[in-house]
């Protein structure tokens, strides 16, 4: 397993700006000439999917669904993260443009956006590209299996959109074909947030810390988490001052993504979230990007998902089959809510290998 | 439709401290020679149930479920509130205590609560309380049906614990025994933002408004903020830098709130909703409080609610069926979440009529 730097051709942004000097994160398992895994990360993840520590670990492995003795897995840190590749800490990382957008003016008044303070807008297309250019460089132009989660998940189906004939098949896990008003909701109220901390741009270490709290509920559920923390205080019995369990883990929660992330790479990967929409219309792409796919996809939502509903799933399958593709559509059982693509090994497990047994898609 | 002001007892409360002086603002409209129909109000609401502006005018009025040509219909403003019931607001109004609750210390190194500046805590238990002693102001021995939803669900509960002769019904909509992990996260979550504002205490407004979004987002759920605010920018098309619908909806969401509400009575009605529980043992009540019911119930819940989950309602009414309770379950079909019972007008009137047609219980 090897981590490497690639520097890549300058990345014209979906929303305007150009990523220049640009650069990504690489992480690979496996022999080079093997058959191409590509892993796609969520939110706040990194290159690093497999090997201790590794964001899917407990199935990478020998014998394991992803198996590095057979096949060349490779996982690029998604563009405006923090973990290699280029965001926003960069000095030339294009910032948002002042120019309002076209048609009428943005109610302003409702925003508390200092525009001039904020990184480019990034979206899973964006992302989805700079993918593409590590491809490019690394030589791989034929992937048997591109799978991630969440975010990675959408950037999944955008891959899948912008070159057909490179991807085999996908699963995506807990995605959607377009960002729901309720994500935008959430998402709105994290951003806002960690831009009313009078800290920022420089150090809004507590804003940043109740963005992740607001994400982290979002990415349990209702039942799993009564299951985990219960009402229970830290002292005995009853007391109107003593904090609930749940309360002391969000705090936790917040001070680990404090400690290892940046205030506007998360900014920039809340956007993507926001605007991933895969029938989007793409410059230089005619018609529904959506229509291009060849991919076969085993699409998986999560039964108690409280953020990407699993609906949302079970519609990305029917999309994809109403335009000619081999689609299949799984739900993983789980209490534990979005966050189960990261807890039920055995039942990701299973459906990766369904996922790599699919009948191929892509290239004629 | 009368609204007066009462003077009642000094409240000590459960978490410490006494409401001296205390009064309350009660709504009023039919017979005082009526039945009685007690109506329980939620979070930031008030006792103006029926009537132009009333939370649940819809369902109050003559042929209506709960009619005023035929009981007296009695609202209270909840304690804490600050809608003419004693309130943070008041000079006298207890603090939190500054001396450390009894068993380990809690973790303060997580919390930011300035305790000086913190209102007393306050609980469904005071606030049912608080209604008792207006009851008794009002001379009213006897009540046939007492209702409310979410938090108001809660003290309805309290009620009939308290003092079981005087409650012949209750339909508790959208509640539950106690309040979960889930609900007390997002109330942490949305504390922590309004007490972060650099304005707190005096003018936190900006975090007011975003605990209020982040309230607003656990209120609906998300096919029905699919259906209503769609993912379109105020813009035609798309741009990086328009805000989508439910954007510029929170927002004025959270301004409508710091206009009419309190950011201290707000955080006193945080509090109720974490400290709910039924079945915590109460000063001078032997054994489990649940088990001192006898009044019928009917207990609702919404089939969408993403904040008080429908399971909550169902264990409800199990729960009082297990102490020998005449106790029913119903669910409310919605699109919209929890909020639901500000809205599915003729579902609600069609449960309220069967509330009132319940078996009774109380005094035997």
């Amino acid at each position: 397993m090897i981590q490497t730097t690639l520097t890549l051709p300058p990345l014209p942004l979906e929303g305007g700006g150009v990523v220049e000097p640009h650069r990504t994160r690489v992480w690979q398992a496996g022999p080079t000439d093997g058959p191409v895994v590509l892993l796609v990360h969520a939110l706040t993840g990194d290159a690093q999917a497999g090997g201790e520590g590794g964001w899917w670990a407990p199935v990478i492995g020998p014998g394991r669904a992803l198996d590095p003795t057979t096949h060349r897995l490779v996982c690029v840190n998604n563009l405006g993260s923090c973990y290699g590749s280029s965001a926003p800490t960069d000095a030339g990382f294009p910032r948002r443009t002042t120019q309002p957008p076209p048609g009428p003016a943005p109610q302003k008044g409702h925003f508390t956006d200092p525009a001039a303070a904020l990184p480019a807008v990034i979206t899973p297309w964006d992302q989805a590209r700079a993918i593409l250019q590590a491809l490019d460089a690394l030589g791989i132009s034929s992937v048997e299996l591109v799978t991630g989660g969440s975010l990675g998940a959408c950037i999944t189906l955008c891959l899948a959109a912008l070159d057909p004939p490179r991807f085999k098949r996908m699963a995506p896990f807990a995605g959607c074909l377009a960002a729901s008003p309720w994500i935008i909701a959430l998402n709105h109220t994290a951003r806002q947030t960690l831009l009313a901390d009078p800290g920022w741009p420089d150090d809004p270490a507590r804003g940043l810390a109740l963005a992740r709290q607001l994400a982290m509920i979002s990415y349990r559920a209702e039942p799993g988490m009564a299951m985990r923390d219960d009402r229970q205080q830290v002292g005995d019995g009853w007391a109107p001052r003593d904090p609930y369990r749940v309360q002391t883990w969000l705090e936790h929660q917040g001070q680990k993504l404090v400690a290892r992330f940046d205030a506007q790479a998360y900014l920039c990967q809340l956007d993507a979230m926001d605007h991933h929409d895969v029938q989007r219309p793409q410059p230089g792409m005619a018609g529904d990007p959506l229509g291009r796919v060849t991919a076969s996809c085993l699409a998986v939502g999560i039964d108690t998902d409280m953020l990407y509903l699993p609906a949302h799933s079970a519609r990305t399958a029917q999309a994809l089959q109403a335009r000619g593709v081999h689609a299949e559509h799984a739900e993983i059982h789980s209490p534990f809510g979005h966050d189960a693509f990261l807890i039920e090994w055995a039942q990701l497990d299973g459906l990766l290998r369904r996922a790599l047994a699919l009948p191929p898609g892509g290239s004629p």
